[in-house]
């Protein structure tokens, strides 16, 4: 049976752009484990009503419903332990923490100030009024004037928080040494949200970081170069 | 028979604080490995000279001779499987470097400049010259004014860039997961530098960073602990 993901999507229900879902969703798939993913909306919250919280990803695998997706990965990692594995280890499980909590605190912040009046244009219609208002209070500013300050302004600084994926791959093809781990796919969820739902290059041409995110995107036969773009 | 190991002194020999030595340090004593220290200074290039550069960590393991603390890591992890590991697993090297890049990138030059001018001043004599010049031109400003600008602008900024520490410390007590592994010793030698060279307090009082510090200080029978400070 497979493993049920509730997966974040836009006005069109094909486009699907959380980041903490595609690090979900690449998981399953280098777990090689099949998926349902059912679209959700920021307002859908009591179709997770069940998981006991309010955010996607969730999964169903059979009875056991897990949320969060650093969560969700380790849940995977000790069900599946004869799959390939996520950390390679127990260390590489410790370590990857450090990769998931760099990128949700200086990535995340970093990146969504390029694209939140993006993300409000790709959502749907029903979303609008709550994410507007939920995001507005956070940043303490419209989503027009984040997004055009960000580009303005934080660019250069985005780009240069980088710089340790950059040092990294001097020595290895992947995050994860000579073959990707969670921690390349916590990077990939991270940068394939912006990809998804905004026309705004994030990264420059020759950015290292691009030819690797250009290779995820041919991971698992090309699942994160399908999948549909605003 | 011991290894032996290059380690960076200031005028009082007794004094280590190279942020890169004590990750070696640190390293070493996680292996259980017997060293022996040569206090060197940064105009002793001629004494290192066998290692084909000019910079320390080097050290000197019966016929090889490795330098680079990340590579000495590396190279212990391989050539003594059978101590403790470093790293716990192939996945934990491969992340571990994303950390070792970004305390190299991100967290090193953020204290630089709170403390250029205490290195300065704990340095041997014989080193001011070299020191200072090749310091100011890197910076672009004298080390008084480098280290005068860092502390009255650019604490806040140093302390936040801590964030990922702090979450990671929130789920687990060290960077390598239930107990410390080479992660730790990367973070440790890059506040045991500052800690040792200068009295300028970095971390807030009630830092979840500061409480791991404690702990670390106190491994290895109190190796960190012990060692002379300014």
């Amino acid at each position: 049976m497979a493993i049920v993901m509730y997966d974040l999507a836009g006005a069109d229900p094909a486009l699907r752009f959380s980041p903490y879902c595609w690090r979900t969703r690449m998981a399953l798939a280098h777990k090689g484990l099949a998926v349902e993913t059912v679209p959700w909306r920021f307002t859908d919250k009591d179709v997770i009503a069940f998981s006991g919280q309010g955010r996607v990803p969730v999964i169903r695998d059979s009875d056991t419903v897990v949320y969060d997706s650093w969560t969700i990965a380790n849940y995977l990692e000790m069900t599946y332990p004869d799959r390939p594995s996520l950390f390679r280890g127990a260390g590489g499980q410790a370590h990857a923490r450090f990769i998931n909590a760099w990128a949700d605190s200086v990535l995340l912040g970093g990146i969504a100030r390029h694209i939140m009046h993006d993300i409000l244009l790709a959502t749907d219609p029903k979303d609008h009024t709550y994410f507007r208002s939920s995001r507005e209070q956070r940043f303490g500013a419209t989503l027009e004037v984040v997004q055009a300050e960000g580009r303005a302004h934080q660019l250069a600084v985005l780009r240069e928080s980088l710089t340790p994926v950059r040092l990294v791959l001097r020595g290895q093809p992947w995050l994860g040494g000579e073959a990707p781990s969670y921690a390349d796919y916590i990077l990939f969820g991270t940068l394939q949200w912006p990809r998804c739902v905004s026309p705004f290059a994030l990264l420059a041409e020759d950015d290292p970081v691009l030819a690797w995110l250009e290779r995820a995107l041919d991971l698992f036969d090309g699942l994160g170069r399908k999948a549909p773009r605003v």
